[in-house]
């Protein structure tokens, strides 16, 4: 057991500016030792994406006592790979990544860098948690969710997490009625671009799209909760394997 | 019962120039109709980012019979959404995406363009499998990993795949043993970073590394199997879900 308090790491994915990983910083104040280690500017969408074609550069923008921030030109996952691998001298006892501007519920894990960034810690056998604010808006009001990031910060400090499983954890917006355990909402984005012009004319694809849920009668996953209020917390595994299927693949003569 | 071939879609994250998607294209033949929709160039590590701050565009390179190629700036996840909702007038019954230059095994799954476009055209409820050959060199011989391919295609054609799975298949160098119907070895990479110096003499990073295997002895993991001469098929599922972690979850007072 070490004397040094416990070092906390944060990471996002829209940025080191967002007003997400400022509220989270500040709700992690006083729980220990703070790394921030943040995307130099908005890298959304890019789940566990990683770096191989032109070098990483990172600095420090900030030292204070129990707090240092750098900035990377990375990913979400880059962050998390090169603190882990070049700045940082002991193993994290928590990262936390977030709070993201929008929801990562439901099928958006997948596409999520705020969540690459916590199953990046999960490989690395950090105990790890994603915090997602289900508003897109730069100005969004994240005290609710800073309250959640602090209080699940502390018990997964105190309690741990199984290794190879992290959080996601999405928070409505407004008043929070309360925290359910919850599974990922079944369900896939639809009518997911809008097509439109370029100044010569030509066809150009924007993403957009709508969450089309196949499970809304299902009070007990993701996308429910968040829909009555509640904030939903989903235990992710990094062992992609579907076990289930293994036994009759197993059969298969090719 | 439609009388029309099986539609197969093609995509890759080495770019449509690669030969790896060549080998594979000519590996689906006479098997269907097919429809190619690839970045148009390497898209490596991109796991299953998305592509939100600029327009995507596609073009159409290539059209003979059962034959269609389109090129797309996009991520192999944006090829295959893109493909989905705005290309293709009906839902393919198979997706393939490959063959990588360089091994997808272990936790790499996560990292993966190839396997981001598999698990993509899983949300879609696409039967979908991603093919990688362990050989980074761009002139690799894909010749035994094709057959696999083609095998494969066919049971999958006749089979298809429970919803929600989609299949990670590995191929080791040189004569290939048999196939193995096995599981994600668990495991990290290591020493990720090699710092090296830009003109300016300042420090930056090259991702490179080891992967460390936890289950070196398992002769039931994908790793295992590529060590050994077998092509590893990993049954990979997209809800991430530790639903084993959810009773112990729900007991948390926070």
């Amino acid at each position: 057991m070490s004397d040094r308090k416990p070092l906390i790491l944060i990471t996002n994915d829209d940025g080191y500016q967002a007003k997400g990983i400022a509220s989270l910083t500040e709700a992690m104040k006083g729980l220990g030792e703070v790394i921030v280690f943040a995307p130099d500017s908005h890298r959304s969408g890019m789940s566990s994406a990683i770096t191989t074609s032109h070098p990483l550069r990172a600095r420090m923008i900030h030292h204070e006592k129990d707090l240092k921030a750098y900035i990377c030109n990375g990913t979400p996952v880059d962050c998390v790979k090169l603190a882990l691998n070049e700045f940082v001298d002991r193993k994290p006892d928590l990262l936390v990544s977030g709070i993201n501007h929008g929801s990562n519920a439901g099928i958006s894990v997948l596409y999520s860098g705020t969540m690459g960034a916590a199953i990046e810690g999960c490989v690395f056998d950090v105990p790890s948690v994603g915090f997602s604010l289900c508003d897109f808006t730069p100005d969004a009001d994240f005290s609710a969710t800073a309250t959640v990031a602090r209080n699940l910060a502390k018990k997964v400090l105190e309690a741990g997490l199984p290794k190879g499983v992290c959080l996601n954890v999405n928070v409505p917006m407004g008043k929070v009625k309360g925290i359910r355990m919850t599974t990922q909402t079944q369900g896939k984005w639809v009518n997911e671009y809008y097509r439109s012009k370029d100044g010569s004319g030509k066809d150009v694809f924007w993403m957009t799209g709508n969450f089309e849920n196949w499970e809304e009668e299902n009070d007990s996953s993701d996308e429910w909760a968040l829909a009555n209020g509640y904030a939903a917390v989903v235990p992710v595994k990094i062992d992609m394997t579907a076990y289930d299927f293994l036994p009759e693949l197993t059969k298969w003569n090719v």
